[in-house]
């Protein structure tokens, strides 16, 4: 079976359409709709970037391992990394980006994966380290341009995947391999895998290690030390040191989100300490809001509070689905009658409540924020509820959680969150992991990964802190190469291009930079439409000039301002055409645009986007 | 003189009007440009606020002290009180808030002060506590419109006023009295003032008291506790207990954004040694960031750098504006010699040249961006240069400051934030600072003002953690009206309203919510607006329907899509107009909106805003 890597759809029909190959695309997420791959701006410069790629890049010696990261190492998300030796590749993780403050509209992020083109076949199969978004979230949108290479993951991610895959309705074509959490090795053309338990947030979190002829990888995915964990044994990387295996190096692939953060993470047995007293000891209902990537405290929250004799209600689809999975796999017991649905809390008496939701990052539509606007259908918030906010505050969410707080403050005594007591801790190293962690493999080479630039540099400082050889850590770009041979480690002077893919509704890639910039523009001050209707005969302004405008100014208070701009507008057609035929179009547009627009600045200091359609009858 | 306390003046010309006073209305900071007053959508329902107020407010009695808020009680900025005894009103500053990121192409937000309208000859003065924009930045817009009362301040903080008044050619009917740092008395009516020292970042911070028949009020301003100051003695507030005089008691209005942060605020003199040291040691040039507002900062970082033997440039606007106007007053002595112009950084070795700039929050103009993007004049950056951020992360600026970083560290070796070093420290009190103001002052009544909801709340909670009585703390809104008699102190049930009164370019309070729901609407999804030519004869669609369309998708490959659009509009025109005339606009104008955006969002989930525009022929 072979499907065409870019498929060009050209949209033309409301009704679903069957791809030539047979297969459906659904947009992730929203089972009623069509995934439709757009004739992306990307595309059009791929003839170019091939031309680059083969005048430029040098061709992968034989043996020679390259490491191409296609995303996560500029950002937080879009993880995913190529790891390719002879003509075997391997990828680690696909996952999504969420869009910055700049990128008006669009849902998400996926990597740029115009390397892999051509090299399908050569694909020995995707691992994946843990079911989070960040690092599962683009599977739906690249395994089809990858054709279908086996995804190979512990058991909940493979069931996070699927759910996803189901979404789209794209299940039909999924390969998968369960990986046991422990122990599981796997021969993958050139590569022998490993895997290993990392410590993390989620249930079934893996660390990898990719043996080669030359160098034995150690990946961490997203980990943390758990050195009192809630259940099981304190975490222990130190069995990891055996792969420095002279004459065979190990280089160590560690996430640095928490580099330029002091100290340990916090121990999840001090959160578990400090909800379980807050449930216990509440004079009315418990409202916790947390990511619904936290699976694993979802779950034992749970278990807290059917030992305390209290009904739970999730309310949040991912946190709902997160746990029925973990449910399901055996890794969160309790009895079916504690956890109720949303719509019974009623029911029972607030102090047998606790609510589970979604929603502490202040998200416009999340439950938290519906329950704050009194939107929520079952939840209206009284002075004694308590309201536990057991998260973190992403980067660039402050000011939306400050609101949502300011809104929750005022109807609820009891608001708990990070700044008044430890109720979360991430599922992220801190400085003392990273170099516990360092201690403890005895790598020959580092590679901070998974973060901003400035997160890894700082990694590389830890490293260095504790003598780590300088010349032995790398920071990489996207689309950096690193090549490792017997004779050691390198980085090519030339990166593959790496750029933005916008997933935006149905489009995949069709949000270019211009795109992005006008919604910037109109953003800021609107727009302002001037249609003209000229008699073709003698190019004369017929009727008055309409005009549309919107997020400029208030128009029903503006009468005066837009009859000086239709005045000004017959002026500038009439002073454009002098009256002659035929009329230059283009000539009048340009005139109008920069007359007017300087007009409206003049008036207003603002820069409305003017968009003048000359009509000739 | 008389100004009309609403100015209503429609756009009527480019030339500069006079207004009716003679006084000219300009923009602050744009010398060139005319401050125009919309016909703002707050005033349409003026009458209606009168009557609210003639309804439902209690008319101020006798011997009563009223304090209202009309901003600052809800947000970071904005800060503005209104203190009114019988017939005499005096206001504590007028400050402008920065708009938040759902205000898209707002300048700034200032206060609404509706409640003045009429009162305006009751106005005995407007205290300043300092010079900072969120305390005078609204009063180029406001005073004005409060008949031009005096304005008393320190030294420092008038200077600042008046450059502000400048730029706004305001200057001519500027009132204003200087006060004496220390120990100043004031007798406004029946108000009784004095002034004391407060510590914050910029020289002559003031705070207040408002003495009354009925109470003393202690306004603390903007305030931290140095303990180990740069130069001076350590802060000492002991000598406000005794403004709390039975039968008279006392009210301390405690700013409290630093409420939920624990322990006491970094001395000054910690980072003083700190970015000294960096000063000394530094192997290349020195290129500090900073707020233009922290005065005193930037002040001895001069001083320090003459001491050490090298020259210092500012670069931004306000920070040089700020450190002439301290040199003027003596407030820092430094040789001529030692600040140069940024031109002329490269006539000196790199280990001899200090930058202090703006633009540590990421601003996309701003000094930093520039140098991090290669744009700036002079300044490209060096593997050996040493950056610092003396700042804070001001909530909603993470993501640029990170991506800022991000850039900074790709091009030197030597980036230095307050995550890895001491080389910031807030103006603000933090928890401990806030439980010993309060015990040294011994207030009878206690007021959380200057912050967020939820930080007044939390420093109400760190007062009653000391023992403070509950039933003694206010936590107000904007808008609230606070009551003290001899027989004690009250809150209103009803409040004043308070809305947003938005600056952007020349308006002022003309954008309203629907302007900015357009402007968000675009940005999310774009817009498409559809003209059609339609015979008025016979209701036909003549040519082809014109598309603009901007922000939606990207236009030249979507051909397709616009042909089917086409398509479909001719079909609608002609089932809605049916061949009849007189041809139905708005009928067709709603067929066109709903279909084509039904069509559009079936097409590419995405909802552009669709404006259809019919001409008739």
């Amino acid at each position: 079976m072979c499907f065409a890597f870019y498929i060009f759809i050209v949209v033309t029909q409301i009704t679903r359409r069957r791809y030539p190959s047979g297969q459906r695309f659904r947009r992730v997420g929203k089972p009623d709709a069509k995934l439709i791959w757009q004739p992306d701006r990307q595309q059009s410069r791929e003839g170019e970037l091939e031309q680059q790629q083969k005048t430029h890049l040098p061709r992968p010696q034989q043996n020679t391992l390259r490491i191409i990261p296609l995303g996560g190492m500029e950002e937080v998300g879009r993880n995913m990394t190529v790891f390719e030796y002879g003509n075997d590749i391997v990828i680690l993780d696909a996952g999504l980006q969420f869009p910055e403050e700049d990128m008006p509209g669009i849902d998400y992020i996926i990597p740029d994966i115009r390397y892999l083109k051509g090299k399908q076949k050569n694909i020995r199969g995707i691992l994946l380290s843990h079911g989070h978004l960040d690092h599962i979230g683009a599977l739906p949108h690249l395994l089809p341009r990858l054709n279908w290479p086996t995804v190979y993951g512990a058991k909940m991610t493979l069931a996070l995947v699927r759910k996803r895959l189901e979404e789209a309705q794209l299940t039909k074509f999924f390969k998968a391999q369960e990986i046991k959490t422990d122990n599981e090795k796997l021969s993958l053309g050139n590569f022998k895998i490993n895997f290993f338990p990392a410590t993390h947030s989620i249930m079934d979190a893996l660390g990898v290690v990719i043996g080669t002829p030359v160098a034995n990888i150690i990946h961490m995915g997203d980990w943390r030390y758990d050195t009192n964990p809630v259940s099981g044994q304190p975490t222990d990387f130190s069995h990891l040191a055996k792969w420095n295996t002279r004459p065979i190096p190990s280089v160590l692939m560690f996430e640095s989100l928490g580099s330029t953060k002091e100290g340990h993470q916090i121990p999840e047995q001090d959160i578990y300490e400090n909800i379980k007293q807050i449930i216990e000891n509440a004079p009315g209902r418990i409202i916790i809001a947390t990511f619904a990537s936290m699976v694993e405290r979802v779950a034992w929250i749970v278990e807290v509070a059917e030992k305390l004799g209290k009904k739970v209600a999730l309310d949040g689809f991912s946190m709902k689905t997160n746990i029925e999975v973990a449910k399901r796999f055996g890794y969160v017991k309790f009895n079916q009658g504690t956890l109720i649905d949303v719509k019974r809390i009623h029911d029972y008496p607030d102090n047998k409540v606790v609510v589970v939701c979604t929603g502490a990052q202040g998200e416009d539509r999340a439950v938290l924020m519906r329950i704050a606007n009194s939107e929520h259908r079952q939840i209206r918030l009284k002075k004694e509820d308590t309201i536990i906010f057991s998260s973190s505050v992403i980067p660039g969410n402050e000011r939306s959680i400050q609101r949502l707080k300011d809104n929750l403050y005022r109807q609820c005594d009891n608001v708990i969150h990070k700044e008044i007591m430890d109720v979360h801790g991430g599922g992220h190293a801190l400085i003392e992991d990273i170099k516990f962690l360092i201690r403890q493999v005895k790598p020959q080479y580092l590679l901070p990964v998974y973060a901003n630039h400035y997160m890894l540099c700082e990694g590389a400082k830890v490293a260095e802190s504790i003598g780590f050889p300088s010349k032995n850590i790398f920071v990489l770009d996207n689309g950096s190469i690193a090549e490792i041979t017997k004779n050691g480690f390198s980085v090519a002077a030339k990166k593959i291009p790496i750029e933005y893919v916008f997933v935006d509704g149905l489009g995949v890639g069709d949000i270019g930079n211009i795109v992005l910039r006008d919604r910037q523009a109109m953003a800021k001050d609107g727009m302002f439409v001037i249609i003209v209707t000229v008699d073709s005969q003698n190019g004369r302004v017929l009727n008055s000039p309409d005009i549309i405008s919107r997020g400029f100014i208030y128009m029903r208070e503006s009468k005066e301002l837009l009859y000086q701009v239709r005045e000004k507008v017959k002026q500038i057609v009439h002073q454009a055409t002098h009256g002659q035929t035929p009329i230059n179009q283009s000539y009048i547009k340009e005139n109008l645009r920069d007359k007017i627009g300087q007009f409206l600045y003049n008036k207003t200091q603002r820069r409305p986007m003017v968009l003048p359609v000359v009509i000739e009858v």
